[in-house]
């Protein structure tokens, strides 16, 4: 039997108790990791700290050394997370809707856990503790596959959330963490259908599409962001170049961050120069056509490839359109369907944008930054979803379950 | 270019006039379809009786050339089922939910199509103008992949509803009917990701283990359905005997019918005679466990493969059982998750089924049968998903959407 086999095989056997553990008891379970982690915070430094020191001397940089580490801080910001994660209402057993037939059957549609989740994550550790604890909110098992790069931190946290998991009474087993990170073991586990009801992977676009070219198993894409600011000819300039800057500069490592902008004819010799301007704090670099070209000095062409790449950094690629259409047909063309902006005073215009532009979330005059559980009020989210099955959009708890009808008659039959 | 990349080129060209065909169009799209049906209902007979002729000739079997036939009957059911369709309320932009956040960015989380779906099915041609309608529907562009048993009346159907879609004002490619029934082209349309948005395999388990297996696009299980009753020391035995003659015998080869019965040692004695009376109408061969063998004559020993085995005819296996536990711990074993049925007076032992048992649809006191979209009063299915992503149980209208959240704001920055 294989490693992964054996993984697949424990998560399974503690998969009853974890779907019918009660709120109470899955809420005990939270409270002791968040408190173990806390009485082990020195542990969890000292492991971490070897992660950090192999990064170091395999020359990782620095930003990379800077996602991988765990301090005191954010060691209290995961269990912080694990408290609002407690506050949260259970979502299994919620009755989505019910109703009663002509022949006097009762008919209940409920949320019931999706079962044993994967999840294939890199760098940061904390994804180990945040993902587990939202699994076993929801009523599921999870087999959680870091990268190597943290397999010290990694297995330290799960040992720690095990033990916690276990004197709350539930089996241990409905967290466990891959100790073997060689790539077969991410392979077998992408192939482990009968144990792997749904597999989540987290991380860099290439990290995705091999897990989705590769699963046998069901998975949920997450996290691609081609993501598009479109400034309307009717739109307030100081507002169109908030949105802009702020979608593109406050955090552009992330999904929701922006990559491209496109802007009307009518306005862009008044709005590009003004963003140009605002960006120059934060040195973004400007690729542009040939009509942005005419209007902004010293940026660089840009092509195809800039219109397609998600730069995750202080890097943008400008467009000039001639009417909302084109900017629509721009979007379709390159969007990766996460989120996309209109700025604009046109009702028309903005009704037609949200209409016809495809994609988890669709603004009219607010930054794509605010895709994200925790801004739309869902709490903690263990990814945003990228495709159309299942989820979209920012996927929590109730995300992280599936349905079961609830069926109750007197001896009907047909 | 492949003929079926050439499919699903000509399908995302479709795909942004069905988003966004207003109800109006696609219903009068809907109602041309059952106008052309009945006007056309010669040609389709004539075309269909090809279909027969090369069956009889190959030697299908009676049962499957019945599933092959189309008469004036079945086509008046095509078109009356497009009638229901159009009635229907359209799940295109319904809100789900709304709300305004303390900054008053207002967020409404709504229905949107799937884009483009594919279906492999098998022989009963009925189902190409079936899925192709609530397809079109909800908005969604669909490649029908129908058996080559088949192909002559499905080509016909598929022509007719293609000349009344576009006269209604729709792209013909709306609905696509693949002509090339080969098995490379239906291996090329489990791969054709960018363009295919989901796969629904719809037939033998044999046919959706296969599309399981080789598709890299994503799919929905439908369909496979190893279900039980459970007989629980306190049944009332006419209820039991006639659920689970209802279960077993009213259409043994749909997913939603029986195929293993489970009872309590205590009642075992009383009611097994009881139900194999019953069965002797329909002349039910029972396979069944030592203690069912020392209680019935005549029936035969039941083994793993028996218990394990979705028979889909007039056959049966039977087990006593010690308690609810070894029930439930049966199911959970050979379950596919589709049905499952408890017949009790027990409060407690109705709750603990229905907590337990893991399926889509779990029935205290009523018949496995009801599991339909038609019965849930969802009106039409596509099919019943067995899987735990996106749907499960009765897939209808709202199961071929997903989600699209509108956000406005006023120029909200994070």
């Amino acid at each position: 039997m294989s490693y992964t086999e054996e993984l697949g095989i424990r998560a399974k056997a503690a998969e009853s108790a974890a779907a019918s553990a009660s709120t109470l008891v899955k809420n005990n379970a939270l409270a002791a990791i968040a408190k173990a982690l806390i009485a082990n915070k020195e542990l969890i430094i000292s492991e971490n700290q070897k992660d950090l020191d192999a990064a170091a001397a395999n020359g990782m940089s620095e930003s990379k050394q800077d996602r991988l580490r765990l301090n005191e801080d954010r060691i209290m910001g995961m269990a912080k997370g694990i408290d609002e994660l407690i506050a949260m209402n259970d979502p299994i057993g919620e009755v989505i809707e019910g109703f009663t037939r002509p022949n006097g059957l009762t008919i209940l549609k409920t949320r019931t856990p999706l079962g044993v989740i994967g999840i294939i994550y890199e760098s940061r550790p904390n994804v180990t503790v945040d993902a587990a604890a939202l699994c076993l909110k929801a009523g599921n098992v999870v087999i959680l596959k870091g990268g190597k790069e943290a397999i010290n931190s990694n297995v330290c946290l799960g040992k720690i959330m095990r033990e916690a998991i276990a004197n709350a009474g539930l089996p241990a087993d409905v967290v466990q963490v891959v100790e073997d990170t060689s790539r077969e073991t991410t392979t077998e586990l992408m192939k482990l259908n009968g144990y792997v009801d749904v597999l989540i992977p987290r991380g860099s676009a290439n990290l995705i599409q091999a897990v989705v070219r590769n699963a046998t198993v069901p998975v949920i894409e997450t996290g691609a962001g081609n993501c598009h600011v479109y400034i309307d000819a009717s739109a307030d300039p100081e507002m169109a170049v908030n949105i802009t800057d702020n979608a593109k500069t406050q955090r552009p490592s992330v999904c929701n961050a922006i990559e491209s902008l496109l802007i009307h004819k009518d306005c862009a010799d008044k709005i590009l120069p003004m963003i140009a301007e605002r960006f120059k704090s934060h040195n973004v670099k400007i690729y542009g056509c040939e009509r942005t070209m005419a209007i902004l000095d010293g940026i660089e062409k840009a092509t195809e490839d800039e219109y397609a790449t998600e730069f995750n950094d202080f890097i943008i690629a400008v467009k000039v359109v001639d009417d909302i259409d084109e900017a629509i047909a721009h979007i379709r063309k390159y969007s990766t369907r996460h989120s996309e902006c209109i700025v604009t005073s046109s009702l028309a215009n903005a009704a037609k944008f949200q209409k016809e532009v495809d994609a988890a979330a669709v603004y009219v005059n607010a930054s794509t930054r605010f895709t994200d559980g925790g801004e739309f009020g869902y709490g903690a989210e263990i990814g945003i979803s990228t495709q159309k099955l299942h989820a979209r959009g920012p996927m929590g708890l109730r995300e992280l379950t599936t349905i079961k009808y609830l069926i109750n008659g007197n001896g009907q039959i047909r």
